[in-house]
């Protein structure tokens, strides 16, 4: 029998659930709504129901289950207090689709999921020290040193979007100021455009736009159109991003590191900077060291990740 | 009979060897005068004579050999371009000792081996994510994560001390600008103290000492006599150093820090202004982390460190 496993990703809109082989082939999925369960114990019936489908449709046996959530604790296998969801409180969601399904089942959050996808389906095949980067509302980060997951004595290692890069800079939600995050994701693009645009007389197709209209999107449409203002935005984020990531090399000394998410789609707009700044940055015994958009970018990456967390437990007996 | 393997610790004055069992005793060592070995062959003929007479006089074997070096290759077991030592080029000195002595041989960098050792024989004994902070001439790191040291793709993973904190900072060795080194460092500590005397007018018991006379004990005798322009330097430091852990720890989440060497033993003078800084900057995921200073402290740490690399390595099973 074909050996595949389960992949889910778990999203404050959608739930996507889907079957996933060894080779990164999404043989079937599903999207369930995440405000359609009520509860948790109702979550954890919904998800098991809706992947006993997928694999009924496609006659095959799960090997393994893998989840990638927003706040996973991947040593208790939990969801711990996540902002973004409908359910409070610490849930565990491993131990209880596992049981449901009969099989074994890991978490972890959604920038070490990635960073599995990257190693098993990405860019980053047969390679051991990886660093990958999501890019997003928040930037994520998921440590791989010598084909292993950084997770630390807490399991939340891995949190580069919270590394203070300008002390006493900008607030962060975390109840600190400065951190990475605040200058490097959409939310910080959209949050620094819109207050240099009510400080700064520069000239800008962004001028004018009303909030609501004034996206990360739209940031790198004016940008891809040549807009200098927008232009000099991306190259202070890719100045920071290759400076934080040329300090972050320093400790883990990845081979390739890897950008995955919204603000990757801006490619060389983003990546030129970066890795102009990194670079710059890099210690010489580093050198050599690339930066690339991930290979999962475009495709279903938060479900081939949670795939490869899947495969990664089963391959390390780590159960 | 005991199990004990032998420990080596390269520096550029004195190469010091011992047996060392597993419980940290130090059964007998000796000390032989770096610059006394013209050639790199002289090197491994000495050493592998120097382990034999220690091995003959105790009727011991070694199971394995740990050698702890500046400029460390783990990954190839060699000493690569140390400016320090008077032999150049790539040494591979792990594979031609361990011919010579008929056992399994490792090689690692300083500070690595003091987290190994401070992993197996020093107050992270029973831990599995460890950060070791050697603050002597340089500043060093060890990180353990999941009880495997951080050696990344180029095996010189841990260079806390060339994490950039101060773009456009001070000039560095390393041809960079900023590096925490030069801001948290016994060197660093003397040149910012000979800079500010010069250029401030302040009061201190410092002033007027002749240059060769400014150096890191001066100044720490300085600050435990009440010397607040010594006080201020020392605060500063562990300003510095607090964020650098507080930074450092996001990404590797360790359950305990270590610091070791020279500025270690300024004891609280130092450990109050860093665990202050720590705290201010860690994020909550992290909370709990202690910092301390390393049960090796004093006793003969790199030797320890350089033994416990080769238990660690035995263990492993990673020859």
């Amino acid at each position: 029998m074909r050996e595949v496993c389960l992949g889910l990703d778990i999203g404050g809109t959608n739930c996507r659930l889907g079957i996933v082989d060894r080779a990164g082939e999404i043989l079937r999925e599903d999207s369930l709504q995440t405000g359609s369960f009520a509860t948790f114990p109702d979550l954890v019936t919904g998800l098991a129901a809706g992947c006993r489908r997928l694999l009924e449709a496609e006659a095959l046996d799960a090997l393994a289950i893998g989840i990638g959530a927003p706040n996973g604790n991947a040593h208790r296998g939990t969801i711990a207090h996540a902002p973004n969801l409908p359910w409070k409180g610490e849930l565990p969601l491993a131990r209880d689709l596992g049981a449901a399904l009969g099989a074994p089942a890991w978490l972890t959050n959604d920038a070490n999921a990635a960073a599995l996808g990257e190693m098993l389906y990405g860019g980053g095949r047969g390679r051991r020290d990886l660093l990958v980067v999501t890019l997003g509302t928040g930037l994520g980060s998921g440590f791989i040193v010598d084909g292993r997951l950084v997770y630390g004595h807490s399991s939340f290692a891995g949190e580069l979007g919270h590394v203070i890069v300008e002390p006493g800079g900008r607030a962060c939600g975390c109840g600190r100021q400065g951190c990475l995050e605040r200058y490097v994701s959409v939310t910080a693009l959209v949050a620094i455009a819109r207050e240099r645009l009510a400080t700064d007389a520069a000239a800008s197709s962004l001028r004018g736009l009303p909030d609501e209209k004034l996206t990360g999107a739209a940031i790198h449409d004016a940008a891809r159109s040549g807009d200098e203002f927008a232009l000099a935005l991306f190259d202070e984020m890719g100045a920071r991003l290759g400076l934080a990531l040329a300090n972050a090399a320093a400790i883990t000394s990845p081979e390739k590191i890897f950008l995955y998410g919204g603000l990757a789609g801006a490619g060389e707009i983003l990546l030129g900077p970066t890795r102009a700044s990194f670079e710059r940055n890099l210690l010489a015994n580093f050198a050599g060291i690339t930066i690339e958009v991930s290979e999962l970018q475009g495709r279903n990456g938060a479900l081939l990740g949670a795939a490869a967390l899947a495969f990664h437990g089963l391959d390390s007996n780590d159960a």
